[in-house]
């Protein structure tokens, strides 16, 4: 079972709860999908409009981007809470022999590269949208403009919770190799979302 | 029944699907929701911990405020719904005669109000979630400073969805001075979230 078939009520009540997952990033992932979930409604409310015709093939294309990336969000909340749960595991290991204190240490490292991993891909995901959110702002129907501007302001949050959630992880990470190409790839998604928000806001 | 009550899975695909609810305010009070509830999940992982006695207080108050707030942002998930499909049905309604099409008109601006008054009611609900966001980021658990970041992100986002949604609603109301009263009020509002986002990511 997925925790997105929890309801929306019972889902935020998690959140909540003492219990350090669902986290930020898991809340990201979700958030990421409400954005991708309406670039495709914006996209559907053109398709077949009057005054539309001219973007007919881009609003179906992002439909079907839509649809393709809402799922494969929601898959990333659960992998976000395992990933976690697995950095939590690997703190409880015994420490109580050297034998164990190195293997504890070696499970913690690579549980926390998968912690990095998943809000990582998070991060990729969402900017594999940015073509969508364009043209959903730039040629979408004018009557859905607020659900397009909407939608960019959820997809950069959303960035920002995978960001974070990045960051946290790699400060306690040992392998300068890993952290230091982890940066340059996050740094450089980040560049991607900047220019596609700054070009949504332009129109 | 409450939509909130659907799975977070089948919440995602009804905002997709073609219809425009639920739409950019909807999903705005389920993420500022979602905001609300990390800075409740962050004072929980302070209280009670070593080193962050001095902050006990106030995070208590983080966890009520916090609380409270994303139940009431959740109603307003169905309220903006309700708003707006006050406003279809409106636009539905005959303009065969002079009488009807005058009682179209009064009915449409009635409701458009309404649609406007409901996410500015969001915006409203977020700006009095800026003092406990400031906390969370400032004295809040270090260890969970992503799910803090990832909230303030959250709050700004969907006060931006909030926004675009009165501002959308207001080009259709003729009442200059609604329009003008809701401008300023949102303008301000917007000031103090902006204050607040900028205060967050200084800590």
């Amino acid at each position: 079972m997925s925790i997105t078939d929890k309801s929306v009520k019972d889902f935020v009540e998690e959140v909540s709860n003492k219990s350090p997952t669902p986290g930020g990033g898991a809340v990201g992932a979700v958030v990421a999908a409400l954005g991708a979930a309406l670039l495709e409604m914006v996209a559907q409310l053109t398709v077949g409009k009057k005054g539309y015709e001219d973007y007919e093939v881009e609003m179906e294309r992002v439909i079907s981007e839509g649809d393709y990336r809402k799922k494969k969000l929601l898959e990333l909340v659960d992998e976000d809470i395992e990933a976690f749960n697995e950095v939590m595991k690997s703190l409880k290991l015994s420490k109580d022999t050297l034998e164990k204190k190195k293997i504890r240490s070696e499970k913690l490292q690579e549980s926390l590269k998968k912690a990095c991993e998943v809000p990582y891909n998070l991060a990729l995901e969402i900017s594999k949208l940015c073509p969508s959110a364009e043209s959903a702002n730039e040629f979408g129907n004018k009557n859905a403009k607020s659900d397009a501007e909407s939608a960019i302001a959820l997809l950069e949050a959303s960035f920002r919770c995978a960001l974070a959630n990045v960051e946290i992880n790699l400060k306690s990470i040992k392998d300068h190799e890993f952290v230091s190409s982890m940066e340059e790839a996050a740094r450089e998604l980040e560049g991607k979302i900047e220019k596609c928000v700054s070009k949504c806001k332009g129109n």
